[in-house]
Parts: C-alpha cells; sequence; structure tokens
C-alpha cells in the first residue's frame, strides 16, 4: 500500500505505522493528530514519514483510525467523506456499538471495517509505539459483512501479515464480552491503586514493601484517563453490570472471612486456580 | 555455612537453597519436607543436595523455615527446641504478628530471626524454584533486637550477599501494611478471575479476546490456595479493613459512572496514575 494514513499518532497508531513500514519500506506513512508537537515527536522519532491533513485523505490506500472512542465517533464519518472508493478505512477503538451505529447509514459504510485489536502496553503517546505490538494478538473485526469484500481482502492481508488472529464477533456482543475481559481489569487495577495510595498519605513507608504481584496487578492504573473515560462513557451498561458481579464476589469473600470459614476461602480460590488453563491460551 | 537446613523445600525455599549452594559449593542444603515426593523432586532437580530430619537439626548452621503460615506456627517451636546455640533459624512468611507472639518465651527466641522477603511468583513447588529471586528485593525484620547479635549478624551477612535490601519493622505494622501492598492484590486478582470466569459458563469465545492487561491483572490468581488461606486467616483483621476500602472505592467508582458523571471518572483515574511514580521505586 502507498499511501498509509494513520490518525492519532499513539501507542496503536503507531505500532500499526512501524510495522506497515517495515513490512513495506517503499510505502509512505502520513501522520494526522490534533497534537501537533505528537506529529512533530512522530517524525523525529521515525514513527510517520509526514504530516497530513483530513483533506490529503483522497489519496489514501489505507486509513487507520486510532484515536479515543469519543472523537472516533465525529473523525471517521469526517474520514469517510475524504476517502475514494478503493481506500479501506478501519479503527481500533475498544468499543464497537456505537461506532458502528454512527456510520450505519454513511454511503461510504462499505469503506470501513470496524476492528479492535487486542494488544496494547500502559504507555501513550508517540514514543509508547513498538515494533511487534500485534504479532501473535487477536484482532476482532465487526460487522465484516458490511464491508466491501476487495477492501476487507485488503485489511485481512494485512492483519495477516501482522502475525494477527481473526475472530468475528458481532458489536454487541463483543462491548459486553471485552468489558469483562478488558474494561473491568482497568477498574479492579485503577480502585486497587487508589486504595493503596489513600492509605498511603499517612503511612510513607508503605511501598517499599511492595512487590513484583502488586506491581502486575496494579499495572493496568498507569493507563491514559483520556483514553479510557471515554470507553467507559460508551459502554457504562456493561461495564456497570461487570462492576456489579465483581463487588458482590469481593463482599461474599469478605462475608466468608468475617464467618472464619476458611475452608471456603479456599475452595474460592482454589476453583478461581483454573484460570491458569484460561491464561495458557493467551499470548 | 556448612549446614543448612531448608524446611519447605518449595518456591521459597527451593530458591533460597539454589542462591546459598551458588554462594558456597561446599556447604550441604539438606531439605525437610512433610510432602516426600517434593524432597526427592528436590534432590533430582538439584535444589537441595540429602532429606534430613527435625532430629538433625543440631548440626545446623542455618535453618530457613519456608512453609505455610499456619504450619509455621507448630513447625519454628519444633525446630528452635532441636537446634544448637549457633544456629540461625529463620522464617520467611507473610505474617509476622502471631508466628512473633508464639515463640515470645521460647528459651531459644534468641536464634529466631523473623523474616518476610518480599519476593515470589505465582508458581509453587520444588520445580518452582528459581537462582536470583532475592536480588534487589526488600526483606523485612521484625522484632530484630529480639534476636542474637551474632547470629543477626549471620543472617545480614547472607541477606547481603543475595543483594537483599533491609528494612526493619515491628510485626504489627507489618501485617497492616502488607495487607495493603499485598494481601488485598492478591484478593482483587482471585476475585477478578472469579468474575470472568462465572461468565464463561455461558460463553465459550470469552477468553479468546483477553489481552496482556487481563493476565497482568489476573496473575495472582494462579497462586497457592494452600499457602495464602491461613495467610487471609492470620491478618483477618488488616486484610478485612483493606477489603472495606477497596469496595467502597469500586462502589463510589460504579455511582460516578451511573450517574454519568465522567469528568469526576476522569479525575479518579488522572490521580491514581501517581502509581506510576511509585512504581519507579520499585523494582
Amino acid at each position: 500500500m502507498k499511501n498509509v494514513f494513520v490518525i492519532g499518532v499513539g501507542l496503536i497508531g503507531g505500532s500499526f505505522a512501524l510495522d506497515i513500514k517495515k513490512l513495506d519500506p517503499s510505502s509512505t506513512i502520513l501522520g494526522i493528530d490534533k497534537n501537533e508537537s505528537h506529529l512533530d515527536e512522530a517524525i523525529e522519532i521515525g514513527v510517520i514519514d509526514e504530516k497530513a491533513k483530513l483533506e490529503d485523505l483522497q489519496k489514501a490506500d489505507l486509513v487507520i483510525v486510532a484515536i479515543p472512542v469519543d472523537a472516533a465517533l465525529n473523525v471517521l464519518p469526517e474520514v469517510l467523506n475524504h476517502v475514494s472508493d478503493n481506500t479501506i478505512v478501519f479503527d481500533a477503538g475498544s468499543t464497537k456499538e456505537e461506532i458502528c451505529l454512527k456510520v450505519k447509514d454513511h454511503p461510504k459504510r462499505r469503506n470501513y471495517l470496524a476492528v479492535h485489536p487486542i494488544a496494547g502496553t500502559e504507555y501513550s503517546g508517540p514514543s509508547a509505539a513498538i515494533h511487534g505490538l500485534y504479532k501473535s494478538k487477536t484482532n476482532i473485526i465487526c460487522e465484516v459483512e458490511e464491508t466491501a469484500f476487495k477492501l476487507q481482502e485488503k485489511a485481512l492481508r494485512l492483519f495477516s501479515e501482522l502475525g494477527m488472529r481473526i475472530r468475528y464477533m458481532n458489536p454487541k456482543a463483543h462491548d459486553k464480552h471485552i468489558a469483562y475481559v478488558s474494561h473491568l481489569s482497568h477498574i479492579s487495577s485503577f480502585m486497587l491503586g487508589k486504595t493503596v495510595i489513600d492509605k498511603e498519605k499517612n503511612e510513607r513507608d508503605i511501598f517499599d514493601m511492595a512487590g513484583s504481584g502488586f506491581e502486575s496487578t496494579v499495572r493496568l492504573a498507569k493507563s491514559s484517563p483520556a483514553m479510557w473515560t471515554p470507553i467507559f462513557e460508551q459502554n457504562k451498561t456493561n461495564v456497570i453490570e461487570t462492576l456489579d458481579e465483581y463487588i458482590n464476589n469481593l463482599k461474599h469473600f469478605k462475608k466468608l472471612m468475617e464467618d472464619g470459614d476458611f475452608e471456603a476461602v479456599y475452595k474460592e480460590m482454589e476453583t478461581t486456580n483454573h484460570i491458569k488453563d484460561i491464561l495458557n491460551g493467551i499470548q
């Protein structure tokens, strides 16, 4: 692909840019971002080749929209207004129902593929972009039948070259399940961090006692609030449902402890150890 | 040190054994474990040199007690009954108040050093033992003044050779703070695993959607229930306090979402991002 536009030159968009350039050094990577200093930084560290504007999109072969999910609702229709019939546009947002609804009746709907690559780190911005982020990762594609077949093929070829495995799903099911395996983890981690930091106010040395277990469990609390707030907003109903179940499970565990029923506490943990087998299936 | 006894040849005891043998290849590592097959395995994979019995402890230079904290309450006094005046004995348990109380009036109290190395992985058993587990890790020592000075020195020399940094603390403060930075993380992780597994009963494909973020957050849910149940039991009051605060923080986050106050949701996460700076202090 000759002209590849990346809208949002952060961790997700930037990592696509790096790998695409590596796959095809003759391609030109053009960056669009509302943050001018991010564009400068992305050029400086070699994540993109040039800055561009929405008006340049008519020459695009591929457009990747990798911005917070609230901004994407406004930007994606604009992008579709500008692209040619042969351009494939995909997003990378962590919610899919609202964006699919937003462009449902857009005249260029068939140029758009709704995508959610399950990949990332807790860092953000152009400097967070890394080579190989998408290798062996799951890529969820929603409403595939709404995208022109030839353009689907273009995108699927790229995903295959990046080493991703594809899962097809409808947007409603995507948003419901991703609330459990991704959105809830972020909240559990943020609130764990908050609980411990609140304690620290009075107790200075507490973090000297923290080890790798704590670090792993609060890792996601480093994530970007600008990215995550609109995700929670768009997926509010599902996320609240998962939070309810999580809080109930914690209350139950606390009750068992209060009752001194440590046989049951043991069983709770033993049953959940089954997560080992499940995680073996995750890269 | 010539004769080093490791009681409990799992992750913690086994990793001490491996490093001590490397530091001094002329030392003999003797293993004691109620699980005979663990002893056989530990010999086979070179974690210990020989099996031994409590009766052999009179020839010990160093004894490391690395067994679940409920078992340690019974085993430690027995160990002290057997050792000579020149033997240093330390444990590695994650709770310190009850064990210090247990041996408070033991005639050999001055042979014992109460230790909690903040190190580990989510795995257990002899095969989980690894070289270098303790390098750059915090080692909390409680009631140091209760241990004979010459024996303290022996233990501190070893910890220094292993690359550990020492923090002194009283048992009550230790148990209170460790509830926040270690015990609570384990419960948050176990209950996150449970919440998602419960969902999976009806929805088969959900784990295909899980990524590295979920994996990191539920990693501790792989931990051993046999090790963790007695820790929660001994530290019940402190752990329940942390659970109360954690549940309240989660409820507050949920309430903000229900009220649609996503500005406040943003602020909650932004404030907690400060965990980055704190974690930079952890290896």
